[in-house]
């Protein structure tokens, strides 16, 4: 049984270009399409297996990386989004017309604040950072992956160069926690990575 | 500057013995210590960067693994056991004289309910299973190691044969994303297994 991790993973994973400076992000409709602009080039682009990202159909994971809040503009079409969960630390603003998540500030108090998160494959152009690392795997389970699966879908990660984490990076979640000692709050920062991240 | 991560680990690993059969743990007051009794070995030992688990004095991580709760008895000096954090899902009876953590049952709705967390150290004697993985590494910047030294930390856990992960292993948090699909809980498993096992 072939492994449908993501059509970006799938078929060779593109190269991220020095030139890339940002572009416009469009989601699925061909009706009023939301059209979302980032200025500069997008950071920490990993794949995802939590449930909460969005995935393009038939996907395991997702690909999500973050820019700059004030980096991003929703340029037209603003109308048609809607916060998912509005309790979720990422505020993720989806088309209720195709259900694509477009954007997903931290607005909150959080090592994250200031950032949003975005889908890089909804670009249209090319040359956005290469994914480079991948978060949150045993999570598939939930989305209904069998776990006698999930050798192989490590295993796959690894032969395609995204080592796999059940969390963040080892590098995020060091600055998770850097952060929180720095805050001093009170529960730790893998619960606050994992509770809150997701 | 010499990294401690743990007497049982700086100085060599002792093996697991296959006839060890359980034995008794002891806390460290030399007057009237706590005793109780694990029958048959434990699971899952581990290494623990988590800020709430007991370590030794200038231990950088814990040491720690299960035993069916129905397998441990406490045989003496009870009385001086006292819950650390009554609201947290381990139930860790910590003694009152020294501050050993002598055993923390689950008995919450969780995929580790029935289990006890002991700290295999305290037993008296040897063969116990050596522990097997590190978990919650990031953590241990909570407890003032500099982040800037969490390269050679990772390092020397690799160096020792013990995978460092920030959060559980990946058997065990596969475990808890398939009781948590089963149990169809809201939240992702992984933000279960964080917030909730540390």
């Amino acid at each position: 049984m072939a492994i449908n991790l993501h059509p970006a993973l799938d078929n060779g994973i593109a190269p991220t270009s020095e030139s890339f400076n940002g572009g416009v992000l469009v989601c699925n409709c061909s009706d009023r399409p939301v059209r979302v602009r980032i200025e500069g080039q997008v950071a920490h682009n990993h794949a995802c297996g939590c449930t909460k990202c969005w995935k393009p159909d038939g996907a395991m994971l997702s690909i999500v990386a973050v820019a700059p809040t004030d980096k991003v503009t929703v340029l037209e079409n603003g109308d048609k989004l809607k916060v998912v969960d509005p309790s979720a630390l990422i505020q993720r603003y989806a088309c209720t017309g195709c259900g694509v998540h477009m954007h997903g500030p931290v607005e909150r108090d959080h090592p994250f604040k200031g950032l949003s998160f975005v889908h890089p494959e909804r670009f249209e152009g090319r040359g956005w950072m290469a994914p480079g690392f991948a978060a949150f795997v045993s999570s598939v389970i939930e989305a209904g992956v069998d776990p006698n699966q999930m050798g192989e879908v490590r295993g796959r990660l690894k032969e395609i160069g995204l080592e796999p984490y059940d969390c963040l990076s080892p590098a995020l979640m060091d600055y998770i926690a850097t952060w929180t000692v720095q805050h001093r709050a009170p529960q730790s920062a893998a619960q606050q990575a994992a509770a809150e991240t997701a």
